[in-house]
This record gives structure tokens, C-alpha cells and sequence, in this order.
């Protein structure tokens, strides 16, 4: 999911929405603007589909005000017919909106205890529990329930947290999400990724620090830090697939981090090919590292067609059987002959793989060896929607060699955690969760058994 | 414009739009299919758009034939409101239809013979032109007025002429436009470039030669020479910007072939650099093929937004003022301090390598080096629909000195026409009329002035 | 608005989808639909539009459920980017979905008294209030807070509510908003009018009577009447303008009513005349009824443009002087040189009136009579979501003569409430607040002021 | 079909629009706009849908000439891919364009003839043909060859022909298809029906008479009559069916036309009966003539949906057993143990009289007879685009008493054809070509076996 949030300059509505287009990778499902106008009236517009589908010149138009928040989300595991994010609620000391990235782990025990304080739900969302958490009960200002309810949610999280006056930006204590800070003209931004502030023309200021709430309003911006204990265990598969490479997360580009990634890769796992071959395109940056340090050429064997879409007519089983292809094609003019060293950023359920290296060995590569630029993923991620569980990851149980029988490769080869914290210059700690299943956090047990189900 | 054909499948309208799709990049304003059932009736869907707007499940669900064609094309120079191809035309003799690539030279004069013979005409293709010259007037078979006209139309051009029984298939005798013949199962399939046969699964066969026709039906293959005069011409920028990496053509892949135009383009205008950078999609081969040769790091310095579509809402002035930007940016922490060669494929009007230098001169980069992977363009085409005036050209005219100052780059540097050719293993001729001026066909002054107009 | 339910059939989403487009005239701004499947999972399709644009075969799929309810409404007086009912409630007792007809007269005081127990809003419908109070806290049925509720709750509503297990159908104790009860094979639908039974096949069975609350489940119909003191207080405008006329109300026929209200108007109101005239769709029934009753031939002087739409380009100011209209037009070649009796069935804001009369004079009529099937709208209503405000009801404050003045007409005679009441063939009682400011209920302040803001 | 035309209006393209959307109820497929700028350039927009659907603020932005015409048409027995008309023709003595109304009859003929000439076709519409028959081959006014071909074409037709300069509007010489003018400030309009006029504002001038050709340039009006025969036998269907009820056709209004005849229908076929019922929306007229003339009350016993469009989910077979109904419905309330006449405009096929007999009994009516405002439908009709042939027609070959036991009535009558042409004030003449087998114009064998086939 990607947030993205503006406060002081006119035309917010609109610049969220080039900010969300930028973020689109992070959730093509959903997307949703609420803004406040200068009467203190809170407007929302939240639709089923991509940015430029969900959002128009007509619906954005009653938003005239300077501060608002928006979010792009994938459908993941929450509730088919849940609501779009940034979710708004009206109460009588002030209506407040809430987006929100990643999940909490102890979601269960606090929507029971809510639920026993006599709350009542609409979604199954992690900001309808934050909302009930941080409603004004009392006179005072609403940082202080914001920073209780922090404590009391343990998880991967980012949040933003939208009053008719300012915005709230919040990190979880152990910086497994990431969030940064901009600044345009006057205005400053958020967003979950630094890659929305080229676009809108937007200076880089910093990362929201891991455990840390940047509140903005009219008076500018103010810091407080709601844990007194924090990490910087961001999650290594912002850097390894989730984020943009034109993205820079606390304190590294992630193009340059995945260039790293492949050429630590080759040292590692060295294979003797002809020609090196990335999966477009969150694998390309590590095949180019691969190739440069390897001295084997880097070439494009395979080819992403840009035009598939959603309203794409899907082939009958009988074209499908006589060879239509989609999305990715095998370059026979290249491959033909040669030995192929294919990279990848991962490999989770290993179906893409697989289809990837019949395409190659039919188009006529001799041979196939697959360097894969992160370690085997052989745990689930409790921490964002994408939820394998154990018996879905091809790695968990086997060996290298068992996992180059399973997909058809003649060798397959991984990173190692060490390498995979490395290539990120200076850095020491990165949530590994997935691949160690050392978790930052506790894991509930009640989320486990859900996921299983 | 890409043309596409089949015989002898079920499902030939669907395959024809799989193929289509993988022709998408040589036009996106219109699209069409027409097909013959086995009753003999002519079905044709055409619409404006790309393929998969123009195509539904419902509209091409009473095409039930075995052969038939399509085609998809750019609007270019013709007129706003003309219909879109494949053009379906209803004679006594039999319904026929065409579709077709490329620019006569000679439009206007046949045109005018035709009118003054009798004819009326609701568009202003070559397509029309070609269906009255091949009205079938005195029995005997159609090959022979096809003949006849393919040897009074100049220019670079294919044509695809479907009747209700087989499918002619046609290529000008310089072979300025290319086309090329597959095999899917017992089928026979004709595609203006070989990716499309990856994506539906079948097999290149061999391209159709300059001055030929190839006639498919139950058959199989037949092939006549019309012109006792061919040669080897192919339009220079198919190899340099036109066509999809994974084609191959006249027995060079495009990709292979940018990639060599890279390493030639070093040798020819080395740089002193840090980083080479290539503009996105086109450019990224021949880009590669500069860094491989010089073993200046290959970086991506420019991140081209994969969402932006035309349904998007285009910022306002104010906004783009203050610096919203859509398409490509530029990645700060890639370029900054940097010395940057920026490789292109070509340039023709000069605006986007423009705004990219400017782009990564904001973004930090300090000198920028701009290589072109081809000649200077100085001279329009008269063979394509991108019809740019000698006024338009930057190149004309100019020094590439003169160029530099006019775009803001350090340095500029082209191709030269022998390596243009060379780039092309085994190959010693293609059409560079843009480039050079030596065009293969006579060019007519009346269409000269049209374009000035 | 609309409310449309269902507990039985296979098969229950489609069904409530054709059901709530019998009921499209009381709700075009929005439309949802929630089920429960056959394993206790809830889901809901909301959206803008109307019934066929909302629901489509791809997003009714999912529910395979036998019992469900939806919904239609009017944006009305509500916050603009409210959700749209049904609304769904997650909570560990057990999930369930609210829809609501009308409007309660003391939502302010209910709110205000949840939000301090602890309750947070994310609209402002009623429907979100009443699930607050029906929340199970403790075990036992769920009827007796549902009854608890309804005694709170002030004002002319309706409500469904659903479990995964049964359905509550609640009407408010004056039994100002209609409802009725149906059965279609085994199964029962439950609809705000019975028109849409007729629509699906069902056959009409009862009205639910002012106060009570039906439960639908497995086991059959149970009913409950839940406040001692009830009331047949039906609003007046039911039957003279939002009903179908094929539905019957509280056992009389809406177009029967209607006729009967023209020929009563004729008798308190008779007029000389050449030709009796409609205003197209909903007073056709009353204006056939002064003929009938006076004998003056009713001719069809009025034409609605069958296919004005929300797509529909909107005529420039330059096209509306120079003429062009829309929806409405008059007959010249029937109204010319006539002396006209204009029958409509209300008169609230006149503004559609004054048109009418204007475009009778320009074509050619001598004297128009405007003759309403109902009293003088003086008074808001507090029950419906169609509320002006005093200062906007053109007959506040106005006799009739003065009324005739404002509109331009030559005359303007109103049905008295005894007729309006008496058109309802033994019926004695009629919530005619709106003409003559006589509520059934308590009007509170805050709501009042709230209108007129 | 429908036709609409002006000369002499900014905003040409736009007030067709509107003309074309008061005439939509004459064509609901296809849709088109033709009009020159004021540089002599055509621009055309055509496509399949409604007016609303084809035509947006954008597609008709370019057009900004003072002359133009349109089209909306059904698709008929023309071929399904067929372009929509208006058609446009490029020509070196300047390009023109044609819309038409209605059938030739010797289309066939005229169609072989041009081939033979050397013509070629790209659809199978008569505007084609007279396209090529009026191609400027030699100098001299265009009005000749139009004339010339004029007499060739026999039929039931209007056409209309733009040039950059001027329209020539012309009528078949028996006035069989409708074709009306009329001014519009200083503009000259020309429609199929005046209730175009109305909605824009324009006055109704005349009817174009018989064998008339009507040229509006900047002159203004010139006429000519190409036929020196003609006679004023519209057809009958116009004043029974196809026009709107507030549209004037030679002198009569439509709704008056209707009334009148149901009055007659009263005279030559009464029943004893308890209410009339008119078949929406066309038969409404009729049935309040026959209610007015018998004393019997009228009563709306059958309701139109105003909701079903084209992207309405269909019932299930499943959900159509159990009693889903689309678009009328009857009113058990009304029609519950009443003797009924029902009065339909016309019997064609019977199909959907049988299913409202069905309807009316299942509701409870006690006795159906049936009235029919016009004669027995027994001969196709070669002039329109609905052609049922023979075998399609239920009243061929029967007795009025053969009929009723078809669809399951307790009576039929049909009105004689002297009442058909007497309900028409003053005229002597109709053509009743469908009913009697007696046409105006001669039937070339060609096309009737085409419509057997």
C-alpha cells in the first residue's frame, strides 16, 4: 500500500493524485483522496481501480482545500468488500480521516478489546482500529491518544492521520514500513516513497525516523518520538521488489542497492554463461550488477509487453494449449545457443520461474542457471498483504538443488543474508522475517492460524 | 501502422487480435479486424483505440472464419475522420478487403487517373487507391490486376488484400516496410514484425521479399515476383526506433542490432564520463551496447512511469509550474555530480532530449553528453506517417555544435551512415532518406508541398 | 428511497437487483445490495449510479446467498460523499447490514448521546445510528435491543436489517414511510412497494402495519408490534407524487388514487376549458381524472423526451436564448388557441410550473388553468430527504390568487386536505404535515435550524 | 431513420445534436454528424449507440461550420458492419456527403448497373448509390445529376446532401417518407418530423412537398420539382407508429391522427367492456380515442419500466420460470375482474400482444378483446427497415377469429382502411401497402426474394 499526504498549497486534491500515480506500484486495486476545505468540511472520493481510473476532473473538483491524505492498496487479504482507504469519520469533537500502510500483528486482541468497550465495525482495516483508538474523548490535544493507541499497536505500519487542521505522519517503532518527508514550495508532503516527489517537483527533506510522529500544520513541522525503543529493521523486500528504483529509503537508492545486490551475487554464486538475463522489471537492476561484475554480457532475452490490461480478452484454454503467450516473451534470436544466467528478485511460490525457463529452454538456451538476489523465502510476512503461507513457499523445506528440480533449472543459487544486508552501504539491520524467520515483532498467535485457514 | 493475417485457424479473428496486441507500438490510434466466414460473408470490427479497447468478447464473437486480417495504425497525416482499416469493399465478383503499412509516393496522381476514370472515393488511404485498381472487371484470377497495380504504386508500403478464399501479401520492391511469414500448426500467419508470433506460439518462417506476393489459401503457398527491379532498402529507422526489440527482420534482431550501434556509436564518439544513461523504451539497447564498449557503468537514470495513460487528468499550468512531471524523471541520486552520457536513438525535432537534459541537469548532473545512435535527420520521410517538415528538423542545417547549444548539452555526437549500415551484420544497404536525402523512389513535388503546407 | 429484501430463494442478489429497479424512482443516486452466503460471510456491492450501472454480473457472482436486502436513495440532504446503504457492521457477535427509508426527527439527540458512551461515526445516516443501538452487548435475541431502538428512534422510517441468519423489517409507528410483505414460491420478499413484486413475479401479500417488526427466517414470518400506540399516518405525498402508480399502499391502487384526486379537484375546482393536459409522468393519473370528471377531452399537450440522460451535452447559454430545450416540450398544433386546464400534482417550489406555462403561451394556448391535485405546500417535511426550507416554497405565506400571479397562470385552484384524504377510498387518517404543518411526530429544534442553514 | 439538417447556424454541429436527439425514436444504433468549416473542410462523427453515446463535448469541438447533417438510424436488414451514415465522399471537384431515409426498390438494379460502370462499394446503403449517381463529372450545378438520379431511384425515401456550400433535401415522388422545414432565426432547418423543431426552437415552415428537392445555401431557399408525377401517399405507419405524437406530418398531428382513429375503431368495432388499456407508449393515443368515443374509462392497466436499458443484466431462464418480467407490467388492481379492451397500434408478429394477453389474464382480467388501430398487417413493407416477410406476419392468411385464438383473445377488430385514411382530416390519399398489397411504386423481383431468404 502507498500513502501519500499534502499539507499548504493549493490544488492538494490534485497533487495527492500525481502523488498516488507515482505510488501506484504499491496497491493497484484501490485508491481514495479525502481532503478538508477551508470551511472545515472533510470531502473523500475512494474507488475500486487504478488512479487514473478512480479519480476525475469532475470528482476531484469539489476539493478545494490545502491539507489532505490518499492511498493506493492492493485487495491483499482484507475483506472483498472492505472500503477503500483513507477511511473518514464524523464525531462531534471533529471529523478525522485515516490511511494507512503494512499490518499489525495484534490487530485480533485489540478489535476483542474494542469490540468489549462496545465498539462497532464497518471494515476489517487496521485505521478503523487506530480511529477507535485515538477518537477525542476528553478535551486536550489529540496527540496523546494518538500516541497511546501507537503503543498499544505492534506490527509494520505506517499511518496517516488527517484532522481539518493538520496531518499526522507515524512510523512504526522498528521502521519496517518506510515514510519520508518533502518539501514543495511552501507545502510539505509525505509519502511512503521519495519517487512521488520527482514527479510533483517536490524536494527530498528525510526519512521519518523509525518510532517517530512529524505533526504538520500552520505552524510548520514538530517531531515526537512515541517509543522510547526503536530499530531500523526495515523490511530488505522494499529494497529487493516492493519499492520503486528511482525510490531513495533511509538513506539508499533502490536501484543502486539492487545493482549491489546482483553484483555481491555473482561473487557468491558465480556461474559460467554466455549471456545474463533479468526478469523485467524489478529484476533488471541486479541482472545489470550481475553482468558488470561478471564480465558476461547483459542482454534483454525476455520482453514485458506493455499493453496487457485488465480489459485484455483472456485466450481460451484451446489457444493457450497451441501456444498464446502473455506478458512475457522469450527472445529466440538471443537465447538460442547460449547458456543463460537468469536473475530474479526472489523467488516465493516459484510459478513465474518455472513458466520463465520453459519459455527460455523452447526458444532454444542450452542451459539455465538462475541467481536469485535475495536468500530462499521460506517464511511467511505478517507484516504486509501479500501472505504466502508455509506450504505455498517452494523454498521452505528444500535445498538449493531440490528447489532447481522443482522449477527446471540446471543450478540455482541465492543470496546470502549477510550479502543481502551489505548491499545496503552502511546499513546494519534489515527485517529478514521472511527469509530467517527471526520477526522484529511477537507474531499473535490467533493472526497465524488465520493465515493458514 | 502493423498489419497482421491468418489462414487456416479457428479462432482467426482472436489470434489476429493476440497478434494485433504484439503490433501495438506501430499504431495506437485505431484498430480493425476483417474476417470471411465460411458462408462467405465479410465480418469487420474497427473503431478507434488501442486493441484492447477497440475488441471485445461480443463483438468478435460472430466472426467464425479461418482467415482473415487486421491492422493498427497511428492517425499521422491523414485525415481526422477517416475510417479506420482494414477498408471492407462489397463488388459482384466478391467482397475484398485491405489493409496496409506505409506511404505511396504517387498517391495524388493515381488518385486523380482514378477520379478522372470514374471513381469515388470516401477516404484518403492508399488502401482505396489499391481496392479500385483491384476490382476484378473481366473474369480470370485477381493475381493479375493485383500485379498490375502493385507496378503503378510507388513508394514503401505493404499490403494485405483478403478475399473470401486466401490472402494476398504484399511488400514494395525496395522493401522499405517489412513483413514476414509464420507458421502456427497447419496455419499460415503474415505479421509486419516476427514478436508476434512468440506471443500466439508459432514459427518464423522467412520475410517476404521485396517485390513479392505471397498467396495463401487451402493450397498453401504460392509466391510471385511482380517487380523484375528490387532491392535490399529497409527503412533504417524500423532497426533503429520503430520496431519491437524481439523482432527480428531481414535476418537481424532489432535489440542485436541496437545493441551494436551502441558499441559503434563509442568507438565513433567516445565520452568521458561516468555514467551512460539511454532514454526509455527505444533507446535502452543501444545504450547498453555504448556502456558494454566503453565500460562506462550503464545506470538508470531515468525512470519512465508505466501507468500514464489517456485517461489521465494532465496537471494545470500552475501545477506545472511549480514542477509536476509526467513520464520520465530523472533520479537524483543516480545523476548527482555525475558526468553523464545520455544515448538516443535518434533526433528528430529535438523537444524531449531537451527536457531530459534539463531534467538531469536539475536532478545534479554535471555535464551532459548527448550520443545518437543514428545520423543527423535532416530530410523528412515520405514513406511513414510521421511526417515531420524540413522546418521541424532540428538537424537540418545545423552543426552538431549547433545542435549542442540548441538542446543545452555538453556535447553531441551521431552515428555515421556507414556505421548505420554496418550496425547490420551482412547487410549493405538500407533506406536512409531521412538521413542522407537519397531516397529510393522518385519523390512526386506535389506531395512535397503538401507537407510544407 | 428504496428498500428491497429477500430471505429463501437461490439466486437472492439477482433477485433484489431486479427488485430495487422497480424501485429506481424512489433512489437514483445510489444503489447497494449486501447477502450473506450459505457460510455466514457477509458481502455488500455499493456504488453511484443507477441499478444497472451500480450491479453487474461480475460483481453479483460472488453472492450465492438465499437472503439479502438492498437499497436505492437520493443524495438528498446528505453529506455528499457518504457511503452508500446497505451499511455492513463487523462485530464479534455476529456480522449484519442496516438499510433505512426516511428520516428519523431526533437523529441530533441520538448521536449526540452514542458519541458520548464512546460511539464513532463514518456517516450521517440513520441507518449507522440504529446500528450502534442494536449492537448485541449482551446474549439473548437480538429483537429485544432492535425494539429498544425503534422506541428511541422519532420520525417517519422505515428499516431492514440483516443477519446471516433472518431478516428484521421495521416500520415506524405512524406508518408514514410504506412497506409491504410478499412471497415468491417459498420464498418472502419484503419491498418499500409492492410494484416490484409484480416485476419478479411475487405476489402481494401485506403491508407490514405502523409499528411493527416482521421477522423472516427459516422458521417463517414472526411478527412483533413494538410500540402500543400506533397511528395510520401515511404520508399524503406517497400516493400524489413519489409512489409507482402500479403499486397499492396501505390497500389502495396509487393510480387509482390519483384519478380519483382529479375528479375530486374537478368538483371543488371546476374550470372552462378546451382541453385538459398532464405534466408528464407523474400527474397524467389526475389530470385523466378532471376530464373523466368534467368532460373535457384530455389530450396529450406535453412531451418528456424519452431519452434525456446524465451523458446528455448540456445546451450553451447562446443555444437556451436562441431556444433549444430540453426534457419538455409543448404541442403547438394541440394547445394552439386553446383554453387549457394544466393538471400537476403539487406545487412546491413552482419553478417547473412556470416553465410549463410559459412554453403553453408561446405555443399558442389562450388562458391556462392550473388546477393541483393536492393542497398548498406550505410547511417543510421533516420525514423524506426532498426538504425546502420555508423561504423556498413558493405557496408559504401566498393565496392561491397570488400563487397564479407568481406562476403566470390565469387561474390557480388547489384539491382541499379533506379531498386529498377523501381520494383514498376509506381511509381517514394522512400525514399531511407539509400542507398543513400538522406533523405526527415532535419536531426538534436543531433539525429545524439545520434546514434552513 | 431519421434526418436532420441546417444551413446558416454557428453552433451547426451542436443544434444537430439536438435535432438528432428528438428524432432518436426513428433510429437507436448508429448515429452521425456531417458538417463543413468554414475552410471547406469536412469532419464527420459517426458510431453505433445513441445520440447521447455517440456524440461528446469533444468529438464535436472541431466542427465549426454553419452547415451540416445527421443521422440516426436502426440497423435493420442492412449488413451488421455497415458504416453509419451520414457517408462522406472525397472528390477533386469538392467532397459532399448523404444521409438518407427509407428504401429504394430497385436498389439492386441501380447497384449491378454502377458496377458495371466501375464502380466500387464499401456498404450496401442506398446513399452509396446515389453518392456515385451524382459524382460532378462534367462542370456545370450539381442539381442535375442530382436530378437525374432522383428519377432513377424509385422507393419510399428522402435524402439529404451537404456540399461545403449548400443542402439539397430531397423526397421520393409519393411522398411515402416524411420530410419537414423549418427556421431557425436566420438558419434553415430541415427534418425528418417537426418535433425537432420544437426542441430547439425553430418554427415550422412546410413540408417538403412530393418529388421536391429543396436547396438552402446562402441564396437561400431555391425549389424544384424533379418528378412531374407525384403523389401524397405517406405511409400510413408513419401517423400509426413510427412518429412521436407531437410531430406534425402534412398538415396532421400525429396524437390527433391517433385519437381520431381510436374514436373510429369505437365505431366499427365496440365492445362491452369495463376499462380500455392502451399498449405503451405508442398506442396511448388510440386508446384514449376509443375510451373518449365509448364512454368506457380509460385506465394505465400496463406499466413501462423506464429503466431497462442496454447494459440491464437479463434474467436467468431459471429466474424468467419463476417470474422475472422486463419492461410492462400490469396492474393486478386494476385489471382484477375487469372485462378489458386492449388497444394496440398494430399487429405485426403478435408476439408481444400474446405475452400482455398472458400478463392481463394472470392479473386477473376476466375478458381481453382486443382493438387494433389500424388494418391486418398482411404484405411486407419495401420502403422501411423493419421488413418481416410473409411468413413473419401473424394476420397473413387469417380471419380476425383466427387471429384472436392465436394470441389467446377473447375478440379482435382491426380498423378498416377507409377509417385509417379518413382519421387523417382531409386526406385522400395513404399508402397501405402492409395492409392491402397495394403499392405505390412497382416491386422488382430481386429484392423480394432476398427478403424471403
Amino acid at each position: 500500500m502507498g500513502l501519500f499526504g499534502i499539507y499548504g498549497a493549493p490544488d492538494a486534491a490534485h497533487i495527492i493524485y500525481y502523488g498516488l500515480h507515482a505510488l501506484q506500484h504499491r496497491g493497484q486495486d484501490t485508491a481514495g483522496i479525502v481532503t478538508f476545505n477551508s470551511d472545515g468540511k472533510a470531502y473523500d472520493v475512494t474507488g475500486r481501480g487504478h488512479v487514473n481510473e478512480v479519480f476525475t476532473e469532475a470528482n476531484l473538483a469539489p476539493m478545494e482545500g490545502i491539507l489532505g491524505i490518499g492511498n493506493v492498496a492492493y485487495d491483499g487479504m482484507l475483506h472483498p468488500s472492505v472500503h477503500s482507504q483513507p477511511l473518514l469519520f464524523r464525531h462531534f469533537s471533529g471529523d478525522y480521516a485515516i490511511a494507512s500502510d503494512g499490518c499489525l500483528v495484534n490487530a485480533g486482541l485489540i478489535r476483542d478489546w474494542l469490540e468489549d468497550q462496545g465498539s462497532l465495525f464497518q471494515g476489517a482495516s487496521d485505521a478503523e482500529l487506530l480511529a477507535h483508538l485515538v477518537k477525542k474523548e476528553k478535551p486536550g490535544p489529540r496527540i496523546f491518544p494518538i500516541i497511546e493507541a501507537l503503543n498499544m499497536m505492534e506490527g509494520g505500519y505506517t499511518f496517516l492521520i488527517l484532522t481539518k487542521n493538520r496531518i499526522y505522519a507515524c512510523r512504526d517503532k522498528f521502521g519496517i514500513k518506510p515514510l519520508c518527508l518533502g518539501r514543495l514550495g511552501d507545502a510539505y508532503v509525505i509519502s511512503s516513497e521519495s519517487c512521488s516527489f520527482e514527479l510533483i517537483g517536490a524536494k527530498f527533506i528525510r526519512d521519518i525516523e523509525p518510532g517517530e510522529i512529524v505533526t504538520i500544520d500552520h505552524h510548520g513541522i514538530r517531531t515526537r518520538c512515541y517509543a522510547p525503543y526503536h530499530r531500523q529493521k526495515l523490511c530488505a523486500m522494499e529494497y529487493i521488489y516492493y519499492a520503486r528504483p528511482d525510490s531513495d529509503i533511509d538513506g539508499c537508492n533502490v536501484h543502486a542497492y539492487r545493482k549491489e545486490s546482483g553484483r555481491r551475487l555473482w561473487q557468491e554464486a558465480p556461474a559460467e554463461a554466455d549471456i545474463v538475463i533479468g526478469v523485467p522489471d524489478s529484476s533488471l537492476s541486479a541482472a545489470m550488477g550481475y553482468a558488470e561484475a561478471s564480465g558476461i554480457p547483459y542482454e534483454m532475452g525476455l520482453i514485458k509487453s506493455k499493453y496487457v490490461g485488465r480489459t485484455f480478452i483472456q485466450p481460451s484454454a484451446r489457444m493457450r494449449d497451441s501456444g498464446v503467450k502473455m506478458k512475457l516473451s522469450a527472445i529466440s534470436s538471443i537465447v538460442r545457443y547460449k547458456r543463460v544466467v537468469l536473475v530474479d528478485d526472489s523467488m516465493v511460490r516459484g510459478t513465474t520461474c518455472r513458466n520463465i525457463i520453459r519459455m527460455l529452454r523452447e526458444a532454444g538456451a542450452f542451459e539455465v542457471h538462475v541467481r536469485i538476489a535475495s536468500p530462499m523465502t521460506c517464511y511467511p510476512c505478517y507484516y504486509g498483504v501479500n501472505n504466502s503461507t508455509h506450504s505455498q513457499l517452494l523454498c521452505s523445506g528444500k535445498t538449493p538443488r531440490q528447489v532447481a528440480a522443482a522449477i527446471g533449472a540446471d543450478s540455482v543459487a541465492f543470496l546470502s543474508p549477510e550479502a543481502t544486508i551489505a548491499s545496503c552501504a552502511g546499513r546494519r539491520e534489515l527485517c529478514l522475517g521472511c527469509f530467517t524467520g527471526d520477526y522484529p515483532t511477537m507474531i499473535y498467535t490467533r493472526e497465524l492460524e488465520d493465515l493458514e485457514d
